[in-house]
């Protein structure tokens, strides 16, 4: 029987909570299926850890990871330990350390879910953005002059190679051709005039080899507009790191809310372990109280039972997800409701038996 | 009595439609008020002139506009003109050129102005955006290596100078100390651990100079997302250059659409003329069919009005669009009316004097 090994990263804040709820389904369906199980290791690296061994987690942490199947992340971050560090050394270390340059979050309202736009239904937000994820704004480099001084100067320089932006922009490509989408790329080439117009420049020349994909390509500043007013003219989304980053965290918003909001960090090739986590932060203000919502996290079950193959039941979790929402007995109170985070997993389960 | 110089460059698409409306304005109040005149001296820079020159504005055009006591610009691009040209050569050139270092925009929901936005209310939305506009990601500083082959690289860096987010983040505590509100700066120091941590760095250090100004610091991400779910927590918002291009885009989205955005580019020191704008762009489909909407532009006369020290015409001119939209006599087709842009400008004169 295949069994899928998968590390477990719950992390700082509500990160644990939520992450056993994840565990809880993915258990639960291996058991309904029948012809696969799952194995958890956890790890119990993050904020904590480094406040005791002053690293996020261990020299060798990827080599470690490397055997695994997936990694499962809950949330990195707390206060005393600076953002750049705990992000850099952990999430951002095994994006990169894995080549995930795949970051695919979709942005779908499902029914019964909250959306803070007036008039807008279910069917009109149904998107998923590719975000480049390995390079790009987010490559770390940089330099600071003349420190201490009123001459000093920070530079960050954004490194976006071609085969970078072709592999992202192919996967996108792919992905329009395959479920016959509109293919939009979100870049900033009138002011950015190194890096965004060789992303433009790139996105033209790919575009045809893939005559039969219909492709647009939008200003960030107009396309985060065009979240808010018209977000149905997206339907598969192509952009870089950083961008990406500020236009899922806005697809949240008006799909559902961070606690709606889930993402996979993909190495296509698998050559490495792929990783899943809900895109909220650790929000340590509600910590340990049992309230946060961990249906992003389950949301990332779904994700990661697609990316093993497992289709079908990603697309019932996904179902799961819609009933809890529609029947509203069982949600957390940023939904409304009355249940505990250590609810909802169960909850998911009992849907998804009947 | 004194004289304001007014250079006007119309530019490309609506802006020739737009500017003509904010013209009619701005001499309708100086007859109304009678203790100052305004003179206009139209330069037809743009991309019509680049495709007969080669060059967006004469080499020598920003000695020309030195002797100017404010710019007035349109709206700049046009399709066959590439937008890193069109844009770097006027706008940016200009931005840049005379050191208008503050890039002030009102994200300000007025009564009877559309809002996506389900439940809101006038007072929830009133923000003004400081957003950095001489450097950061803008300083147009980059490299492409290897060009056309596969090892190709382009290279995009972001200026930080100590110098340069002082004064922008200074001019943002002093507005918020001045007006008691509270200051937010937005930034991304989890992921861009050179420029956006010493961004971070400097206010902080700032900070102590203005104890008694409320601060909060927010990631860019986040913010886009509070920008649609809870607006109100917004009051002076201080940013870089490209989250303050991102932010007042979703700004205007959340706050009346495009056709109600204006911005200033301001050198407070006053050293260099400001320039004053519609946010919006050329939108050539829609030139010349007299439906552009000229309130932003309008709005943008409303800022020259306040930087000429006429802070009381400023607000009427403010409260006269307000009228308007509420009155719903006299509006473009976006905001559901039926008049023309040339009748918008008289409209306005005439609730000024009532
Ligand atoms: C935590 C942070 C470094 C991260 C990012 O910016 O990528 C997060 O916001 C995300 O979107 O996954
Ligand atoms: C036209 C473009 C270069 C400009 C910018 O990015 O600054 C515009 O979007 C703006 O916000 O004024």
């Amino acid at each position: 029987m295949k069994k899928f090994k998968i590390a477990v990263i719950a992390g700082d804040g509500i990160g644990p909570e939520v992450i056993a709820e994840g565990k809880k389904v993915l258990s639960g369906i291996a058991a309904l299926d029948g012809t696969f199980a799952v194995e958890f290791t956890d790890f119990p690296w993050g904020c904590e850890y480094y406040l005791k061994t002053g690293e996020m987690m261990p020299e060798d942490g990827l080599d470690t990871l490397k055997a695994f199947d997936a990694i499962y992340l809950g949330a990195v971050g707390y206060p005393g330990v600076p953002d750049n560090v705990s992000l850099g050394q952990l999430l951002l270390k095994i994006r990169r350390g894995f080549d995930e340059y795949v970051n695919l979050r979709p942005v779908k309202l499902l029914e019964g879910a909250p959306c803070p736009l007036a008039g807008v239904k279910r069917e009109d937000i149904d998107m998923v953005v590719i975000r480049e994820n390995s390079e790009g704004e987010y490559a770390d480099v940089g330099a600071r002059l003349y420190p201490g001084t009123p001459q000093e100067i920070a530079l960050q320089t954004g490194v976006f190679s071609r085969k970078g932006c072709e592999r992202i922009m192919r996967y996108a490509y792919e992905l329009a051709r395959r479920e016959h989408k509109t293919l939009t790329s979100i870049s900033k080439g009138n002011a950015l005039g190194y890096s965004m117009v060789f992303w433009d420049e790139i996105f033209a020349e790919l575009g045809k080899e893939y005559p039969d994909v219909k492709t647009q390509k939008l200003l960030v500043d107009a396309a985060s507009m065009m979240f808010v007013k018209n977000p149905k003219r997206f339907e598969v989304v192509v952009t870089s790191n950083l961008f990406g980053d500020i236009l899922t965290d806005l697809g949240a918003a008006i799909a559902g809310g961070m606690g709606l909001a889930a993402g996979a960090n993909l190495n296509p090739e698998r050559k490495y372990p792929s990783m899943f986590e809900p895109i909220h932060g650790s929000a340590p203000d509600i910590a340990g109280k049992g309230i946060a919502n961990p249906l992003a996290s389950i949301w990332s079950v779904s994700q990661m039972l697609d990316f093993f193959g497992k289709e079908d039941w990603g697309k019932r979790v996904l179902a799961a997800i819609e009933t809890l929402l529609v029947e509203k007995k069982t949600l957390t109170p940023d939904l409304g409701g009355t249940a505990k985070t250590q609810d909802i997993g169960e909850a998911i389960l009992e849907i998804l038996r009947r």
